[in-house]
């Protein structure tokens, strides 16, 4: 059977390339960075170039680069970390009501902690407004933290221009009574990039942002690998404590296969940018427009522009999302109902919700994310079977 | 040149066949277990198959087994998440001064946060007397930690009795007047078997342990996986919060590759273990008898039987270990001084003064840990360099 995977945005396959890249790490340079013998020292070696080479891709310094072990580790330290690291200059937080779990968890854990955590909302197209954050923040407001692209609907949010209301607001605390002579100025800025980074420019000093996170599952790359980019001088403390590796922000042998993967992971994503969002962005919108043409009531959720290249989520009223799912997985068409990580809950996605959707809508969204693999011959397929499912579904509901 | 890996307790080599059992999950099974297709069924039905089979290796319920990004997260989601979930019965904690960094810093993470935490000493052969924890234990103590096996010296501690000791405890506490009906007794006990996993016993029935953690790097499989095993109706509180995968335990998607190659690599150690931990031990006893003999005033670190088949440690009076390990280096032998975790910092091992060694020993201090692939021929070439490095230093030392 013909098998269409279109659910990038829960996982990735791995690349060929990033695999190769791997195959030396294995049982060839398999030492222990911290040994100082020669499998010690070439251990040491890689880890170090793959922290240079994606410093290099988000043109910050290798030492400002913090591996973990995946994405929501890079959150939890970047938030958590941050936070409990700062805590004495201000225990307020700023963030969106459409983050992922890694994010709402995070400031819940902070919220336990007496932390006040100030929850933005967004417009019925996904988007934060820059001038809701210059609203919510005040003096002991210390972390900004919205994400660069949505996971579930896909709108990327405003990361350059936040990063400059809170620069802004940084300069006029200068003129302030209260300013005090630490290097690090507040609210500092927090983006989860985990769902852009193989879509969008991931150079912080464009985006203004002063941490940064990115993990390798979702761009072709090892799963179980991470990293938090934070400009030096900002001072975290550690999620897991141990034996003192990344200079004591995240203790654990260094998984070395896995961060020269990641490295390779990112170089790939970065090569291929440009053209694959250019050729996935056409696929997108002819797909958009072929749903609102062919599926009566269909709704199209996020933005019709901002929006990541692979990335379609739609409701289709009467249709109940879990069941579509299923309908199309024996088609051999696998996509996805909101995030893959609530799918299991069956609830339904506080995303779409957020956007003002019903309930109900909410419950029948379906997310299709698109991938290298993706061909326009594959949506075509895909077009014809969710006809199919929609004419049967609703048709067994109205008997 | 000959290489000689004899660092095998800093991290070994993935073995041949986990590397195989791990192949069709990189770009074939790549889905993420929370998706709800075809992908996503395969990959959750090889996380509980894995998880099922370690279950089977520890004698313990699957349900029981909570994966982690490796052995250091899996000690600090045994001691700090175990803590701070049950810190309403007490707040005392009771541990070894020879713990590894993961532990130490665990129970300094928690005294920060109000905790109590007794440490215990070792005799000079850097073994706990099961007794002290008798005596240290009080109404208030939750959690008692004890490593299986040390990482540096060897040293097997006697865990089945520490677990005798705690469960006659707790059975006295049914008569006292302050029972509680609660189902948890305290204080459990914790054991940190990342360095014991390949060569003892992993039965936690046996061992009488309440919660243990494992990981792969030591034991041929992947880096960057480890679980722990907590016994059902433990409360914990997760260090790494999001998505809320491993039931909440530790959210972040699934690394499946690393899970089948962890599960993979403790089924092979399981069926190699009485084998191969025989052909070690005599290998080891062998070459320590050989290192007495013939380097004049070598000293054993650890105890004489009861260490780890693979683990030689010796300290050289007048010899400083890093000379050593790179004079070695030259000649194609791995090993290490102390543990590779510490070995950046140069400091004299922690393990090694509080068997009451002068610091002058302790900086002398020299690991080899032998390995699968170790033959006596390796080891007799290493008895000869190291006589001629010892013979060279010293010599040059009195010039």
């Amino acid at each position: 059977m013909k098998e269409i995977y279109l659910d990038h945005a829960a996982t990735t396959p791995l690349d060929a390339r990033v695999q190769k890249a791997m195959e030396p790490y294995w049982s060839k340079e398999f030492g222990n960075p911290s040994s100082l013998h020669r499998k010690g020292v070439a251990a040491k070696k890689a880890l170090e170039e793959s922290r240079k080479n994606i410093a290099g891709i988000l043109h910050c310094k290798a030492s400002e680069i913090i591996f973990t072990g995946g994405g929501t580790e890079a959150v939890n330290l970047g938030i958590i970390g941050f936070a409990r690291a700062n805590a004495h200059h201000g225990r307020h937080i700023v963030t969106m009501r459409i983050e992922h779990h890694a994010v709402l968890h995070s400031v819940d854990v902070l919220r336990a902690e007496g932390f006040d955590v100030t929850t933005v909302g967004v417009s019925e197209d996904g988007l934060i407004d820059p001038k809701e954050i210059e609203r919510v923040i005040r003096p002991d407001t210390i972390l900004v933290s919205v994400m660069y692209a949505n996971n579930e609907i896909g709108t990327i949010q405003p990361i350059a221009e936040i990063g400059k209301v809170l620069r802004r607001y940084r300069e006029k605390q200068k003129q302030s009574p209260h300013y005090s002579l630490s290097t690090i100025r507040y609210p500092l800025l927090f983006t989860d990039a985990c769902q852009a980074a193989g879509a969008l420019e991931l150079n912080v000093e464009k985006l203004g942002v002063d941490m940064l996170a990115v993990n390798g599952s979702k761009i072709y790359g090892p799963k179980g690998i991470g990293c938090l980019y934070a400009k030096s001088e900002i001072k975290l403390e550690p999620v897991i404590v141990g034996g003192g590796q990344e200079k004591g922000m995240r203790s654990g042998t260094e998984n070395i296969p896995a961060i020269v993967g990641f490295a390779e992971a990112l170089e790939i994503a970065a090569d291929m940018r440009v053209k694959e969002s250019e050729r996935l962005t056409k696929l997108r919108d002819w797909f958009i427009g072929e749903l609102l043409k062919k599926i009566p009531d269909v709704v199209l959720n996020g933005h019709p522009k901002l929006r990541l290249p692979n990335n379609i989520n739609i409701s289709i009223p009467g249709i109940e999302g879990e069941a579509a799912v299923i309908y199309l997985d024996a088609k051999g068409i696998y996509c996805s109902t909101g995030s893959a990580c609530s799918s299991v809950s069956l609830e339904p996605s506080h995303v779409i919700l957020e956007l003002g959707r019903s309930p109900d809508l909410a419950q029948g969204s379906l997310r299709f994310t698109l991938g290298r693999s993706t061909t326009k011959k594959d949506l075509e397929y895909v077009l014809k079977a969710l006809a199919e499912v929609v004419k049967k579904t609703r048709f067994s509901k109205s008997r």
